[in-house]
């Protein structure tokens, strides 16, 4: 019963064996080798257009990369206040932009409030050399509290977001689990909705340490190989990530693996709905739960073994406290079978 | 027959192994796993003190980890002319440091030659504000060219590096390749000699993506922590990297992977001496050969298959130009005779 | 009726006399002159202890390098909301510090909410490495918007930085209009109340273009030579900053300056509070008034001559907004007459 | 007989006195002022085009906002090995541009030698990830050795630079000197020569502190505006520097003065032609002479009271050192003779 993270998870088992797969003999370093040559064609193929492609090997890097391609150092990106970006990265997109800076914007459900974005951008107007220029904005999809942005969200963000010319970059890290959740194609979630650049991720639902940077618009794509190198994320050995990227796509294996996520998410949600001291924080439409349970019913499941992270919420009190549970490929009906019965008591 | 490099080689059976070994159930994420822990008390054994160890996935992130550990923004960092920092990582100890300058040497077979170091030291003036303050030696071992240092000529080197402060970095990507030539232990090797950072390369002598920063003076670790993060090298299944790690040193395998990477050197090198036409540059003490062929012979090897890249060289003419050619723990025996069957027409 | 800042205003007769009276002869230059030497030693009696002073010619430059003294690339300045290095200097601290994040806090009168730091903190913990680390608070004396921190209010704040580890900046653009209204020497206004370190400001009191920044903790000042270096911010013919700097200080002329353009806004707001249609956001403590005024006093104003900056505040709507009043050293009683009438009408 | 620097000597009368006279009353601040506006105007028409200026006050700055906006990050700017720039700014182009790197290259008289700068090229082939890039060539006129680059000379390494699409930059720290030397108009000198922006010094030649960054290309100059707040190089009382410009543009101030140091130092030459004992590294064409002379000469000026710089060239030994004297507009024909007679003993 462990929901720390689906960062705790291995490596499905066809994307090890991808990796014994592409083993054999040598092969171009630095990115110059057929795997990396298929993948790309293999993404154009997804995204229904022409992509370029920069495998990595966190999603960290894949941010920084990308939103470094969006903003001059004297320039500002807009993100939701609970974006991983802003919180979690130890100020990684300064470091790749030269020192960049995040404007923080509210918004429920961790989705950015389009009221909010206009009022920042107002906030710092165009041209004004005291102020720092928008140059991006960047959306999380799923987001950092297991939510979904609709197509129309995005496109209504878009919109406000070009009028400034700011560019628009998605954080894919469980672009997947989103994907598993929506109607849409990769393309109709992405750049037909307004999308510039993606990260793309695999990691959190079940490779070894693999994401790409996504550019829809070739213009953006000029300098990254050359920030990507000098940030030491061009490995030489690109055969092993790039086979970990196209064992994911192959068979849809990846939206198998991310609907099988969710669907151990909304199991959990569905536990905690019948239950009568339990309150979800947000309807879960990807991979996450955050759920307010009562202190005695936390101290029976830690006791019991179950590993998860405390969340701290608005509305927690000495009796009551939000926690966060993440699903991923590996878990099984069982595990929440057993984390809900010691939840109920 | 393909020299190019030893990036162009897989992984070995051993190191992939290894993978599927810890894959099973999940751990706790960032590092904080129990296959990191038992690697950071093995480099302690293996290097016989207290070290701290951060490992990443490429040579170039160990470096400008390692640097930036050592470097104000307004630090000079005094190299080899030919260092893989300054001529092959697209500026990374630049950017990790934020704007340190490397101040290229000249030095006889790609060893820094110490007059060269004073004279440059002399140059930039303790605490002259116009210039840059030296802050770091960095050293190569095994070299860009294939040769090795002494214990006595780190020793020479960090003994100038001292008197002016400066703390001194060692670049092992071919570690494993310098000792399985010198008759010390990795202790003598590194600190012993002065050493207080190094890179210690994995990925070129048969791993997947492994490098480790390991630190021999704490004091310097401080930041490395956040500084890792920052750049995104901070993998989130972090045991991944560090299982290729333990399994590299487990029963030596990375000295007997090297050990017999230099023998394919060596037969190369001994074919070349008994061959009219060809000049070895240099003698070679581990995987690399750097020698002068007639441009027939060249092109008789590359019309034969043969890969490898050219590397012009002071001397070179119209009639003998000078190639490159990496071994690997994967070379054969009976590459390298055709190879020199094929060079010697 | 120019109140649209303080940087208007031209420079004072006794400080453009102390330009001419420095011009005679050679002298050495980037620092090493007489004057400076001089006023180094005036500004440890004016302290009241031994300071480093580093003089610089913009608020910006002083405030950028302070910070970036403080804190590391990975660490982060915890300012208001409304902070000048936050909001007005185009991320100027970023680019110093390498891409440390500042953190916006709220709080009355624009001086830092107690509570909103302490959970500021606490939401960035100490050593947890996906987070930016907390390294500087930094404080405006006196603040946006024109209100003073009386030492007690400091003194909490620095209790609260304190128990972190934090150091403390004062951004004294605006100092000398402080401490006109505070009845306290500069040393208790500063690092007797637990300022580290701080920009003392003169450009807008009536200087040329002299800022310094003043080093209480010796530990701080010794990188500060070379980062003024390289932000291109040491001048060769330094004695010209110098000596405004120490003129500025000479029979307390910085206090006579401030004193003055403080009372013209004190007349200013009295002024206003005799008018009903006028309403005072907050008691001015020092030489920036905002008010509140009716659009139709508003367009009279703008009709006879006079200069000012809108200034949206919550509670503004289509009868009423605020404005933004700054005096100074060369304000004229008669100015403040003149503009009161009209706002009357 | 102070031969230290020009940065030694005072501010000319003419420019001291532009200060006063733009004193009076307030005046738009950060640039946006009457003075600025005119001498914008004046610079287009003093250059025969339409530029973009960008007043700053030292040549650091100038310089390195030059090269920020041509260089990005990932690129190299390849510049005489005693540039300036290189040698003497405290690495403060790494900082403005975000860590590129400075190719040093050599060339006698301090210019930089073609045929050195096509080999450098070729060592950083074009769109090879794993080099920085070449983005920017810069050029000292006068140079670092009192020399002039003459315009074909300046074409010569443009035409190599073009092939590469580097953009040329000209460090005119003492551009005044090199212009009183050639026959030719500003024009002729900078961007018909295929200059793309300079650093336009006057700090050196007679002003208090003013240099400006002069945009032929306006391509070029979009970002600057900001990069210059952001570097707190934006005074915010602007008109005091433009009037400083302003006035030594007037009547030809800068070429009177810089003619004067250009004569002082031709005296000192011949002074040294006429002497066995002395020795001059290089004719002077601008306002910095290099002479060998015997210690016991140098003795004998130090104790004389002259004051200079040793200079250390190939060449020195026990009995004959080079120091360098830099002349200035307040140097005195009086003050020659006597150094010279000082010198011959």
């Amino acid at each position: 019963m462990d929901f720390t993270s689906d960062n705790a998870a291995g490596v499905a088992p066809e994307i090890l064996a991808a990796l014994a797969r592409v083993n054999a003999g040598t092969e171009r370093s630095y990115g110059d080798d057929a795997v990396t040559a298929r993948l790309c064609q293999r993404f154009s193929e997804l995204f229904e257009r022409e992509v370029a492609v920069y495998p990595v090997v966190t999603g960290t890097a894949a941010n920084a990369l990308a939103l470094a391609a969006l903003t001059p150092p004297h320039g500002a990106v807009m993100c939701h206040e609970l974006a991983h970006v802003h919180v979690d990265e130890c100020g990684a997109p300064e470091m790749f932009s030269g020192g960049a800076k995040l404007v923080p914007l509210p918004g429920a459900a961790a989705k950015v409030d389009p009221a909010a974005l206009e009022a920042a951008l107002t906030a710092l107007p165009a041209g004004v050399v005291h102020h720092v220029q928008p140059a991006a904005l960047t959306l999380t999809q799923s987001t950092e509290l297991g939510t979904v942005y609709m197509p129309d969200e995005i496109r209504a963000l878009v919109e406000i977001a070009r009028r400034r010319a700011l560019r628009v970059h998605m954080d894919g890290a469980r672009f997947a689990n989103a994907l598993a959740t929506l109607a849409l194609s990769p393309a109709e979630a992405t750049w037909k909705a307004g999308i510039d650049i993606m990260s793309f991720g695999a990691t959190k639902n079940g490779a070894l340490a693999a994401e790409a940077v996504i550019v829809f618009d070739p213009a953006l794509a000029r300098d990254l190989a050359f920030r990507r190198k000098r940030a030491g994320h061009l490995l030489s050995k690109m055969r092993f990530v790039s086979a970990q990227l196209e064992s994911y796509l192959d068979n849809d294996l990846w939206l198998r693996l991310a609907a099988h996520a969710n669907a151990m998410a909304r199991q959990l949600a569905k536990g905690f709905a019948a239950m009568p001291d339990a309150t979800l924080c947000v309807e879960p439409q990807a991979n996450e739960v955050f759920v307010r349970l009562r202190t005695t019913a936390i101290a029976r499941l830690r006791k019991g073994g179950a590993r998860f992270y405390p969340w701290p919420m608005p509305g927690d009190d000495e009796q009551a406290r939000t926690i966060r549970l993440v699903t991923s490929f590996q878990s099984q009906p069982s595990e929440i079978d057993a984390f809900l019965a010691l939840a109920a008591g």
